[in-house]
Parts: structure tokens; C-alpha cells; sequence
């Protein structure tokens, strides 16, 4: 692809593109869910119990903003049935997940937004991942889907208060598969406010899912909840 | 320190603060000198080659609003003299020039803004250090300095064109001193446009010097000279 201005990146139009969230029932998939119900997207919320997950559905689509019927819960194969899914599991299951659904995955557009993180007394670090980042593993146990990464620095808070209209952040998108990746911008790009950047490739990925501990580490002394906005474009 | 929101931070009056550049010849050495020189402070070009260093200097306290006999040079060891020593010198050099100098930055404030990357037909990608990053090797070299991390992030080109009055990015500074780190912030948030951002301690440098591993993707994309903003604060 041609080097150009953001304001000039054509991306694809995403309207209507169904997300599934594996570990839809945790904070960030919860957040992720919502945004993405309230801007249009049919949302399938995936969980290990899938009366877990309709709980989780429930409650998503009684917030302010979301159309009726656009927020599903099912187990975390039924959730693979969407058009883009979003891994959002804990760092601790997350090999042992996406290994069993390599098959229901294939073809799909699957975007990472694990953060492999421990925390001590210091605070946050990050862990080291054999393959490099979490988003490297995903794509090691899925060769047949096209994987990216985003979505690791935006607040959940933020993303679960529904008082708030406008998330001014970007959203760094990381991929191999351009034409993956730019559906992914563009669905980034759908919640208010928000920018998806293209930011490199999958080799990338790990400074960009360790960076959450910096931002950890900003709004323990800020008392905040940052992202990243870059600027210049 | 405790938590507070960033308009409260009370960072140290850092006014005609003296800044020494090892590597002060290179694009961002230069870059930072200028703006530092800009925003009042006597600059001390660090090079090799001392007489390479004054033409620098020469250069610089030609440039718009520098004033009169604020940016001199010197040989790297003159250029530690200085209140603050900014590391700028290219990775390949980085231990060995470090290791010569650990007498004479003996007590300074270090500021590391070297990035480890390497480059191939697909780009820039982090490079593997020994002791996790280049601010962290810096630490290990020079176990009487102050060691902390900043500018890693910031386009040189920017920095050096006269004709842009505000930079309106935020740096990134790290440290596990943290009079020395808010000192660092201090000195960024003397450029005009930019915030000194407290980012955490030297284990969490890592992936801030190899972001810009992503900066530069997405510069080489959207035809930028990216940096990052600290949304929330």
C-alpha cells in the first residue's frame, strides 16, 4: 500500500461486520462490546459458559445506545462464527484457548488484544512470550487465520462508561495481512473518537502490548486512565 | 511520590540548567540541542572529534532564537561536565562510549534516548539487549549516575526546523530516581508543545525505545513524522 496522509487512508467500509469476543465476559471484552454494540455492530460476546456470556449480553444490551437485538452470548466456538473476533482472555489461557479454536477460527479475521503482563510490587512488567508477543502466538496456533493485534491500550473504564460519548485515543493496529488489518482499522475507527493507526507488523506487536505497563505505571501517578493518541497525522 | 493529576505535578524549577550530548553531531542530538538552547539552556555538543563538535555548535547558535553564547562544543568527556548528559550517540557505540565514561558522568543525570533497532527490507525492528534495553545497559555501565530514559519518540526533523514553535508531543521519561526522572520531565516540558510524562522505571524502558520501531512504520505509511500524546492527563 501507498504511503499517505491519514486523513486519505481509504479504508474499507465495515458497517454492519459482526464482532465476536472470546473472553467477552472480562472487563476488556465487556468494553470492546460495548463501543462496538453501540456503534452498529452486531455483537457476539463468547465465554467457556455460554450462560455466562447471555448474562454478560444481557447487561451490554440494556446499556444506553444499543440498538435491540445487536448483542448475543455464546460459548467461545459460537462466538468464532462472527466476521472479526477479538481475543480478550487472560494472558494465563491463552495458548490453551486459541489452540482448540484453530479449526472454528479459520479464515476468520482474528485481532489480539492480549496484554502479557505480571505485576510485583513495582508494579507492572512484561512477561516474555516465546514467540515474541501474544500476537505472535495467536498467529503460530492459527496459520490458517488472518490475525492482528489492537485494541491493548484503550481504559476499560472508559470503554464500559456509558457517560461517555467521545474516546479521543487511537488504536494501534498491527498485522501482516494489510487488507486484515486496514478492516480492523476501519472498525476501530467506528467508535467515536477513535483512530485506528496502522503501526506495523506482527514482528512489532510485543513493544506494543508491553507498552500497558507504562501506561500502568502513568495512571498509578496520574490517577487516570491514559491512551495513546500519535500525533502529526 | 503520590498520585495527582498532571496539571498538579510540581516538578523542579530547572531554569538555565546546563545540558551536555554525547553524540550532540548526530540528527537528534542536534535536534535536542536546539530546542534546549531555545528554551534557554547552555548546551554543551559532546563528540569525538571536539572540532566536529564546535561546527555543530557553530550551527546551532546560528539558528533562530538561540541566543548569544549558550551552545558550545567539546569532546565527549567536556560535554559530561554538564548538569545533565543526554546519550545520543548511534546503538553501535553505545556501551563502549559508556563504559569510557562512567568516571566523568560519575553524580550526572543521564538522560538515554538511543533506540536498539535494526532494519531489513520490512522495516525497523527491535533489537535483543543483553540487559533488556539501552537504558538499562546504561545503568549497568555507570552505577554512580543517575540513569533515566527519555526522547525516544520525538522526530528529529521536527526538532530541528526552525519554523515549527511548538512540538506538541509528549516525552516519555523513565527512571527508577525519580528527583532525576522529574528533573527529565522538567527539562522536556521546557520545549514548547511537549510534557514530560513520568513512564515508569528502567525495566519498563524496553519497549519504549522499540516503539519506535512502530513510529517509523507508521511514519513510512502516512508520510508523518509521528510522535505520542499521553491522552487523560
Amino acid at each position: 500500500m501507498d504511503v499517505m496522509a491519514f486523513e486519505d487512508v481509504s479504508l474499507p467500509d465495515v458497517t454492519g461486520l459482526s464482532v465476536g469476543i472470546l473472553g467477552g465476559t472480562g472487563a476488556q471484552g465487556k468494553g470492546l462490546g460495548y463501543r462496538l454494540a453501540r456503534a452498529g455492530h452486531p455483537v457476539v460476546i463468547g465465554s467457556r459458559d455460554a450462560a455466562r456470556a447471555r448474562d454478560t449480553a444481557r447487561t451490554l444490551a440494556a446499556m444506553p445506545r444499543v440498538e435491540d437485538g445487536l448483542v448475543s452470548g455464546a460459548d467461545n466456538v459460537g462466538a468464532c462464527a462472527a466476521d472479526v473476533v477479538i481475543v480478550a482472555v487472560p494472558w494465563a489461557g491463552h495458548a490453551d484457548l486459541l489452540a482448540e479454536l484453530a479449526e472454528p477460527l479459520s479464515g476468520r479475521i482474528v485481532v489480539d488484544c492480549v496484554n502479557p503482563l505480571g505485576f510485583d510490587k513495582q508494579g507492572a512488567f512484561p512477561l516474555s512470550v516465546p514467540e515474541g508477543s501474544a500476537a505472535q502466538q495467536t498467529a503460530r496456533l492459527l496459520p490458517e487465520s488472518r490475525v492482528t493485534a489492537a485494541f491493548h491500550h484503550v481504559s476499560a473504564v472508559l470503554l464500559s462508561d456509558p457517560t461517555i460519548d467521545l474516546l479521543a485515543t487511537d488504536i494501534l493496529v498491527l498485522g501482516d495481512d494489510r487488507k486484515a488489518a486496514a478492516t480492523v482499522q476501519a472498525l476501530a475507527t467506528r467508535i467515536e473518537g477513535m483512530r485506528g493507526v496502522f503501526a506495523g507488523r506482527l514482528r512489532n506487536a510485543h513493544q506494543v502490548e508491553a507498552m500497558t505497563a507504562n501506561l500502568i505505571a502513568i495512571n498509578r501517578r496520574y490517577k487516570a486512565h491514559v491512551g495513546i493518541r500519535v500525533t502529526d497525522i
